[in-house]
């Protein structure tokens, strides 16, 4: 974090409205006004009004994809730039966000045994998907608060570690985020786009793979909203001289069978030992090989699926886990919560469907998640899935265990998960990986 | 100003946020929405930011006929709504602005004369306009401020009465209005038809005639784009129950010959005595004539035409000045800055243009005008063009009289006016009127 970014340096004087006039008729601002009217937000002198009048432009009008490359790079340049310089081969993965996705457990690990270096800053959970940092301090003694000092010589001699998100990175993010949330201006693709990327380039990783959800647990429920995106942001990262790569997958139905805090450490942990779901392996071995490749590394598939079998990512997490406080003791069996309910079949057939947000959901009301920032979690509530789309299930077949705390939002809970199940005749599973190496 | 608004009747209760998404997505608001809004607005509970953000949505979006009456009806209520109901044939005009546009002087004694009653409340200048008000002030000892009592005895009693636009006359529109000039909004059809519809409502007045500007020297440049702001202006008043009616009158060049403020009320004193420069009569004569007849009153052109000529008119106007204490002793000679400076032509030929914003911009320089609100004003200076589009010229000829006091701005706006004149080998005069009847 030693870069300061440039609102002096920018330093370029702009009339807001003018910026606004212009963005309304239809107009392509200049990179210079788009960092004067970042900087001049980020510093308070643009008012939220005229900020917000800024934002329903851009959702009308569009941004071209350079417009939107140089935004992202005025976001990221709003505060602290976290400086990798020194190390190497550093790799880093973001995820659009899903349920049950706990791809960042494995993959942090994975790519630090293959020669990848992962220096991450990474998000806590809102809404229906949890945030890896949550997942990480279900472990007992875990810390993700470190000092900078201890951050870089943690990725030097460990080859990962994870923190916290500071609030020095990317300032302008979270100010333009908070405006958006209240002005119905969060669906803009150049400004999801940006969002998501200017996070990534003030983190200072220079190869990167996106893993951009598809589908009705996710952000994009559509192909080619998804593509858009995806190509959005490699677009943002290839223009700041970034090796970024995306991958479209399936979030239609959660990720593996563990969706809660705990009880995603250990199925991750299961995975890191050569087992574990065989959907969570695939998009792990697929997303690694995209990072390592673009990184220059060898980073074949055939490799990435030896160092999960042959123990050096599971021991390279272990590492990773004792060197940030965390007691390795007890990774494979986390406590979970003391109470189990069964969700049963009512009929006999093939799933259909598990609805990602329903289970995500569900996991949130038990207490494993959060509506509000900085509410306190349950970690060791959740969902355990038995059966996935196209397993077959008798009437009376347990679907899933829901693992609460003496009832808490037990009942609805448990309505989200069995209205979660479609049970038919026949089912029709999705390929998980869609597409990979857009760029 | 006995009716006091429906913030508390209103009442309904809405997210603000919901209300940006639903415009932002191309929906249609109720009616309950539109007040809600506007009367959150009013009362500061729905901040700037999520107002701002509206009404860029609404730039883009649009809005209803129906949803434009429903807001214009919300923001008339946002505040006083002047009861004019014991008054008989209570008639209003409304001009969109222009230069040397001086038609209130002489309308509003004219209709009283046939019948009408005006009770009218009416702006200040602002920009390269000038304001009633401001032109009647320029009469030594007219008073602006009467009390409600006072407003409503002189209509009775004279048929005529005109004062400064009260703060709780649609407070709404000025709080929009502020908003939308620092935000990139102003330029919205809907917008700007309910904003100057929302004080006519709250006026009172039960027939009104609208004179759109088109032209060089108006809002509106081009005659489509003022046929749909008056059809727009038009559909709200009807919506709201009133007899509106509008015309489309040219404004590319200024309205008469005299641009100022004393020297605007010695060229209405004319025209009310039968003479006068013949654009100015000829609009008094159509507009007075529209609104009479919406109001059913006998208002043929010849009819209005007879009382200009036989003095029925200019009595009406002395009567109303001498009620609001105004010094009638000398309406035709007000006193004009004492220097003067001719504009004088370079070439001989034919004026092709004289562009009536630069004109009006010449005037305010001089000291005659406003580039903020409360400035003070000098109302002996002006200017009085000597020649009009289609008048032959020969080099060295006054096109212009300038008045100015000791030279203050006299070498810009001497620019300014010379520079309004185009001086061609032919010329082709538009008409006056453009269309009538227009609803």
């Amino acid at each position: 974090m030693t870069e300061t970014g440039g609102r002096a340096a920018a330093g370029t004087s702009i009339r807001p409205l003018d910026v606004i006039i212009e963005k309304r008729s239809g107009g392509e601002h200049a990179r210079d006004t788009l960092a004067a009217l970042i900087d001049g937000f980020t510093a308070g002198e643009v008012p939220d009004y005229q900020m917000a009048a800024w934002l329903m432009a851009v959702c009308w009008r569009g941004m071209t994809s350079r417009e939107t490359a140089d935004l992202t790079s005025a976001m990221a340049r709003s505060g602290d730039m976290l400086d990798l310089g020194t190390l190497e081969h550093t790799v880093d993965k973001h995820s659009t966000g899903g349920v049950g996705d706990k791809t960042t457990l494995v993959l942090a690990p994975l790519l630090a045994a293959l020669g990848g270096t992962v220096a991450k800053m990474s998000g806590r959970g809102l809404g229906h998907t949890g945030g890896t940092v949550d997942k990480l301090e279900s472990i007992p003694g875990f810390r993700s608060d470190l000092s900078e000092a201890a951050f870089l010589r943690q990725a030097r001699e460990v080859g990962v570690v994870v923190t916290g998100q500071s609030k020095d990175l990317a300032p302008a993010d979270g100010l333009i985020y908070a405006l958006r949330d209240v002005t119905g201006t969060v669906e803009s693709l150049p400004l999801i786009a940006s969002s998501i990327m200017s996070k990534k380039l003030a983190g200072g990783a220079k190869n990167i793979v996106l893993d951009v959800k598809v589908g009705s647990g996710a952000f994009m429920r559509t192909l080619p909203e998804a593509r858009e995106l995806a190509l959005a942001m490699t677009g943002i990262g290839i223009h700041a001289g970034l090796n970024v790569t995306a991958i479209l997958s399936n979030m239609s139905e959660p990720l593996g069978f563990a969706v809660g805090n705990a009880i995603e450490v250990r199925e991750a942990v299961a995975c890191l030992g050569g087992g574990g779901p065989s959907d969570l392996r695939e998009l792990c071995v697929v997303l690694a090989s995209q990072v390592l490749l673009a990184a220059g590394l060898a980073g074949e598939e055939a490799r990435v699926r030896a160092a999960l079998d042959d123990g050096s990512a599971y021991q390279r997490f272990e590492r990773w886990i004792a060197a940030q406080g965390g007691d390795v003791t007890r990774l494979a069996d986390l406590p979970l919560a003391p109470d189990q309910e069964q969700v049963r079949a009512t009929t006999s057939g093939v799933v259909a469907g598990v609805e990602a947000r329903a289970v995500g959901r569900a996991a949130g009301l038990l207490g494993g998640g959060r509506s509000r920032k900085g509410e306190h979690l349950d970690f060791g509530v959740g969902v355990l899935l038995h059966a996935k789309v196209g397993d077959g299930v008798a009437a009376g077949d347990a679907l899933a265990t829901i693992y609460h705390r003496g009832g808490r939002g037990l009942e609805p809970a448990t309505a989200a998960v069995a209205g979660a199940f479609e049970v038919a005749e026949s089912a029709t599973p999705q390929p998980l990986i869609i597409e990979t190496g857009l760029r």
